[in-house]
């Protein structure tokens, strides 16, 4: 195994209409976040992927964070397709530098303690070399 | 590939206090929950797992169903230890016997359809001759 942790993957759905009334052929809020964060330079080790539906519309825009066999996967909710781009770009890189997915508490966004929808416990435990790190 | 889908795991939250006042040393309704599945016979290919937390503490009971690469992950709130236990149990046979983990609408279980919290793409898409199961 290497110590390296695996890469991360921030799942965007962009079906979200964040409780707004969109028109049939309108941009949904949802694709909106999607594409503001296409449009950046994804921190490295981080990929993007839009979802057509995380199922948790009635808190919308939402987002999960996954990568690999160790990390915990997380779902936050009530995110703003105008303003919370950076906030997103922050929280990855943080997800990303934690090997089991447990961001710190103290560096954690405000925005993430307030906005966890759910998390889903990773497949395997770290091997000790790991959590000595 | 095998055609056999893979097996699933029943993820069931033992820290819920379900908004009740427990008492430090009282049983929490997450562990009953778990406790009141444990006591069944599980469905063939069904693991039972519980996990300290999934963070939907506002909707609480909750669980998780996942199962391999290829099938959604789902999260469901709003569970009660006294009496969903039949329910859940129903529900992760019908998510084992769906390859992609999508029970279809007519067959899901009516709290599943009103008690989604989120939901998580599988990590791969099935191979063409899944798809045409």
């Amino acid at each position: 195994m290497s110590d390296t942790p695996a890469p991360v993957e921030l799942l965007v759905c962009v079906k979200c209409k964040r409780g707004t009334d969109v028109a049939e052929d309108g941009e949904r809020p949802g694709t909106a976040l999607y594409e503001s964060l296409a449009a950046r330079d994804l921190p490295e080790g981080v990929t993007l992927s839009p979802v057509e539906c995380l199922q948790n519309c009635e808190g919308g825009c939402s987002v999960a964070m996954r990568g690999g066999d160790l990390r915990w996967t997380y779902v936050y909710a009530n995110l703003h397709e105008a303003s919370d781009t950076d906030l997103l770009l922050e929280g990855i890189s943080l997800y990303r530098d934690a090997a089991d997915g447990l961001i710190p508490w103290r560096q954690r966004p405000e925005h993430f303690k307030r906005n966890c929808v759910a998390r889903i416990p990773p497949l395997r435990k770290p091997a000790p070399n790991l959590t000595d790190l």
